[in-house]
């Protein structure tokens, strides 16, 4: 296979000959030798606590005897305190160290979150620090991303090469690997990127979603090759977001049993308690949304009902599960527990002094003690064993079932397999005219035959956005090894589940759709999938008035110019079926960059000079009669209105006009050319220039100039047959005429 | 009060002479001799029907012998079928007739909603088909917006002057008043824009909301002067989107016991049965979030479960209350009803015959039957009636209670109490620095003082966006007249609600608050602010990278340039305390456009030469040591970044350069200001401009022409103190200097 990736399965096959302690079910695996589970548990003095400590009052006074001993050594503590309560509170005073040094950040998750990070990080999860993008590990997503300390903390004491000491100074300040957020395209061991609340969830549920779908694709009853859990850490504010709310319904459809999501139940939120803005019964909610709920009550101290709680998830394989672990923000803090001021600010040095003295912790800030050290260490060599010995197994896979394992390894690595450029359709002027909506759909049936990792659908549009792979079925709950997903009317979890399916691995390349005015609901995952370089594409039909008679509630007009002004984002406008194949071409291609298409409702031909080569390139010439790059006047259009151009063109030649007409079918794609390419297209002399595109003029300065005219459109549109409006609005050859008859 | 307004308490007031009928009790009041109940209960025909067609089959052949009657004539008719099912039919047909004609729309909803509309419409609702703006009339949202042959129907038959049978033959026309959506600003009737799903069911959580709020503060134990309903028709689209959750989250909340929804629960959407994408137990879920949930299970034909379903709603008073009402969707048709093919499209010709046979309609397309027309025809005079009685007590509470009656005026007129404008706060360049968020906050709570309308709040951030009004309590469920109203982060809602508030009365002027990055979970009910002409004031501060750590998840960087693409959005970036009230100012006047503050986290000082008069101008000089509209260069900055622009001038002058600054609040601004004015600011013979905005350049070409420079950040932002990045993304000074002697 040979890849080169840094991603590739080939790192991973690299350590085949370290031992092998690998097996089929789902519990951890751990050399024996190297550890003992007795230490791990509650011992009789946190269990003292906790009775000692009831969880409502934790936040208020934790001053137990054994813990208040403030001279105490590391020898000494070691004989009061249990050693997982040792790693929990050095995962507190590792975050709150951090924030305290930036004078930014949100100690109160992490430091009511610390036992549950503890318990999976430790016990539970299944991964290989030194190889982060091992292919089977457990996927951990902490949506509630501003606690990102917690995660920062668990992925340094697990041995993660990111996240070193000073990486831990450094948190929050410039070029750090420990930024604000949660970010996957900085840290390795970090999945996605969250901080935008219900994102993370919603990628939750697509990382979920991507192991069912390759289990039922690949496992064979004696080779279990895909089998991971996906783990969520998410708080108050994420379920506020209608986002979650989708995401879970989805879920709960689904029967996503391999994710276990942590409900960080802490009661406050930035304004306060939650009290004021959200009583409904989260639990009641989530069982009508078809999952299993479970409440741990105490989850400052209880480690051994967060255990179970884990226990009983696993069980229940038909449904995925949510635990309710109600805990104290900012638990240990005297002063600021249970109150918003712990939230989202650095405690201060004098709170965190007492906090200090009140949870017996006499170290240095960002030491971490050398029993929990130890403790820790055994996660390198046991990662990877874990590695080591799938890799094993998928070595017996590959020998059993090639043509499988071939695919899989497509997917895994990412690479693409030769030739799949091959399969995409090209048109001739006499092929006939057709809808993008529709030339989309034969280029998405086309790659569904050549990219195994290829997958995706509609949100309740399929039959109008033309979505559908006809060789597949839909993906359901029993049929998870199909391909078509069906997201319900439910927009932004869709954008959202498809950059969890994206970063589940380099291979799989997720798809989804809907009308592009509703690109507005689901905005805020768009952005997350260009700051995250998750390879989505984005099949967004009805992309103009041109849809007609469902008027201005459903026109799109400023969502070219808002994407094309977003960072990352690959704005495509193709004009018919070679330009359609040729914004896909470069869609599969971009590997970090998710791509817009924006495609038509109405028919459109297929013209004259439009190709693959030409698309990739952004902008390019379609047709000229004019000699020594110095056409009279360049008529510029895209996607629906390159027709209308290249008809404007036709009537300026007849009178003697030397016309260009250049597609720009993607700005962001003529940006990367170079200088000479571009004065190829637009001479800096011409500057008779005339744009036309059915949405707002707002940016098409740039390309006209200021002695040049953009046609469109910068007010809302209005309900009646797309001719119609067109001709009311004058996106018209007419118009193109004329402007090009007043700026030449 | 003497107001103008289309939309005034005034043009209530003129019909007092007509006879009073009105009481202050909820139901419906109809003088007597008008009109007796009996005709409009199921008859045994209908009870039969039911028994003979059990919903669950009755989309697959209607086909009683009372129905089959094909040669009946109206006459005969009216003893086979009750009124009632000859009105539901009307409906039905009149839906049924548009979308044929028009080859355009959604016939399936009207078809299967028709029993509850012609319910609500005809034995439910209060309003006045003459003055759609009544007041106190009941609310009616059609969330399922596509279904809007629905709505205009019944206010056909109702007798708004805005559909009559003309605009029923011109639906989805040019020009018409019957667009392919409902929309406020077409058709007065209709009460807020629906289509896009979700929305509207948030706008009637908005509606509810300020009947609550109102009902709260100007009733009184003699005088329920605010007293009305808000009925909602959602669907299965609605019900998947996250917005609903969130909007239905917060109606639990606030024990809206007035807001009564129905869900169309009809199994189909575009995609087919619901069951491949939404399986949750819906009812189940509108319990967890505090709704009283009623399922009618036979909507078709129950009329009586559909009045007690409505009766029993008005008996829980500190509840919400969702109808589940199933339906069929298309019911009636008989090769399409129950099927997602009578959705979208017309029936087609064949259909609507055969659907004529199979309900029994030997009418011509858009025939009201005469009985039918004299059975709605009560309405008007009972309308009036209904209005005039509220007039009546309105002058009595006019008598009593002066203050209060005059601050609801001004509620119900919209007319500005007179002086307002004096309320603003002024700054010198001697006044202390401040950060744009916090003069805001000075703002907003000047503003409360002098606007009775004026109530908002955050989406859980009000402590960062600085919006709580000090002198007002919560909106709360047992403290409805307080105004401050706590979101939770349900950023999408939020927008959708203050589109309700905004359009239930013209003097209600709502505020709500998120970071200016989180714009994007709410941009689809920003824009429908901006179509539906909604002034909603979205105050968004951590407007740019100077917010530092939190890094690229909270730094906007495309917001502003994608609001300015926006049609009828007045998007505005104040640079200090004046510019912050100008900003504020203006918003408040453009009373059909909603206003985006983009505000500062970070400190900035008060620059010599802003002004409130500036800000109105959109791009105005704030210093210049140029003569004869010449200078050297022109440096334009807008919000945090003027302070740069100036910084740099200093430098500039001091070697000896003729210098203006520019102040560039509000493109749109600038856009209505004269030619003449335009010149003056930025004369077309001076090429040599910079502009700098810690955002993207993009759109700014044209401002600073192809000679000029941009200086911004067209690349996503970094997680590290703001200064750093400020630096490093090279916004400064030394930059600007650096431009400008290369432009000029």
């Amino acid at each position: 296979m040979a890849s080169s990736s840094s991603l590739s399965l080939s790192q991973a096959i690299l350590s085949r000959s370290l031992p092998l302690h690998g097996s089929s079910n789902n519990s951890q695996i751990i050399p024996p030798s190297q550890i003992t589970f007795s230490g791990l548990k509650s011992t009789t003095t946190s269990a003292l606590r906790r009775r000692v400590l009831p969880s409502s009052i934790a936040g208020a006074a934790i001053k137990s005897p054994a813990i208040r001993a403030s001279a105490a050594t590391e020898t000494l503590l070691k004989t009061d305190t249990s050693l997982v309560d040792k790693s929990v509170n050095t995962i507190r005073f590792l975050a709150i160290d951090a924030v305290e040094k930036a004078n930014s950040g949100h100690p109160g998750l992490p430091m009511g979150c610390a036992p549950m990070g503890h318990i999976l990080y430790d016990e539970i999860m299944r991964y290989n620090p030194k190889n982060p993008y091992w292919f089977n590990r457990d996927r951990f997503v902490l949506s509630a991303g501003h606690g990102c300390m917690l995660q920062y903390a668990l992925l340094h004491l697990s041995g993660y090469d990111a996240v070193k000491e000073e990486d831990l100074k450094s948190f929050r300040q410039w070029g750090s690997k420990t930024p604000g957020h949660p970010e996957n395209f900085e840290t390795p061991g970090v999945e996605v990127t969250t901080g935008p609340l219900g994102q993370g969830f919603a990628n939750a549920v697509g990382l979920a979603l991507a192991e069912k779908h390759l289990a039922a694709r690949f496992n064979k009853p004696d080779a279990e090759i895909v089998d991971h859990y996906t783990y969520c850490i998410l708080g108050d504010g994420c379920n506020m977001e209608g986002i979650s709310q989708e995401a879970a319904s989805l879920a709960g459809h689904w029967g996503l049993g391999k994710l276990i999501a942590f409900y960080d139940d802490n009661h406050i939120s930035i304004d306060g308690d939650t009290e004021i803005a959200f009583t409904e019964d989260v639990g009641a909610r989530f069982e009508a949304l078809g999952w299993h709920v479970i409440w741990v009550k105490n989850g400052n101290t209880g480690y051994d009902e967060i255990r179970a709680a884990i226990k009983e998830a696993k069980a229940v394989t038909d449904k995925p599960t949510m635990i309710k672990v109600t805990t104290t923000i900012g638990f240990g803090s005297p002063n600021k527990a249970n109150s918003y001021s712990v939230h989202g600010s650095a405690l201060g040095a004098k709170e965190v002094e007492a906090t200090r003295q009140n949870l017996g912790w006499p170290y240095e800030p960002f030491h971490v003690p050398e029993d929990v050290k130890s403790h820790w260490s055994r996660h390198v060599p046991e990662g990877a064993a874990l590695e080591a010995g799938w890799n094993t197994k998928f070595t017996e896979y590959e020998r059993k079932y090639p043509e499988e394992s071939a695919e899989l390894k497509s997917i895994i690595t990412g690479e693409l397999p030769s030739g799949w450029e091959k399969a995409l359709p090209t048109y001739t002027p006499e092929s006939p005219a057709d809808a993008t909506r529709n030339l989309s759909q034969t280029n998405l049936n086309a790659l569904a035959k050549v990219l195994p990792g290829f997958l995706g659908g509609s949100a309740d549009l399929a039959s109008s956005n033309m979505t559908l792979m006809k060789m597949f079925g839909d993906f359901q709950k029993n049929t998870p090894e199909e391909r078509n997903i069906r997201f319900g009317v439910r927009e932004h979890c869709m954008g959202a589940i498809c950059n969890g399916i994206a970063l589940h691995s380099p291979g799989l390349i997720p798809y989804c759709a809907t009308f592009f005015v509703f690109t507005d609901y689901m905005r805020a995952a768009i952005r997350i999938s260009a700051l995250s370089e998750s390879r989505v594409i984005y099949v967004m039909t009805h992309d103009s008035i041109g849809l007609g008679e469902d008027g201005p509630t459903h026109q799109p007009i400023e969502h070219l110019a808002s994407f094309r002004a977003m960072p990352n984002v690959l704005m495509l406008r193709p004009a018919d079926g070679n330009e359609t194949a040729g914004a896909y071409r470069i869609a599969i291609l971009k590997s970090k960059t998710p791509s817009i298409l924006a495609l038509s409702r109405q028919k459109l031909p297929q013209l004259e000079g439009t190709s693959i080569e030409g698309t990739a390139k952004g902008g390019y010439i379609v047709s000229d009669n004019s000699s020594g790059n110095k056409p009279d006047v360049i008529l510029i259009g895209t996607g629906s209105e390159l027709e209308i151009a290249v008809k404007a063109s036709d009537e300026l030649r007849k009178e003697g006009k030397a016309v260009r007409v250049v597609s720009f079918v993607s700005w962001e794609l003529f940006d990367e050319q170079s200088a000479e390419y571009k004065e190829s297209v637009l001479p800096a002399a011409v500057t008779a220039r005339v744009s036309i595109e059915a949405g707002s003029t707002f940016g098409w300065e740039k390309i006209v100039g200021s002695k040049g005219k953009a046609i469109g459109i910068d007010r809302f549109g209005a309900s009646a047959p797309a001719g119609k409006i067109y001709k009311e609005f004058g996106i018209t050859a007419e118009a193109v005429i004329a402007a090009a008859k007043q700026v030449s």
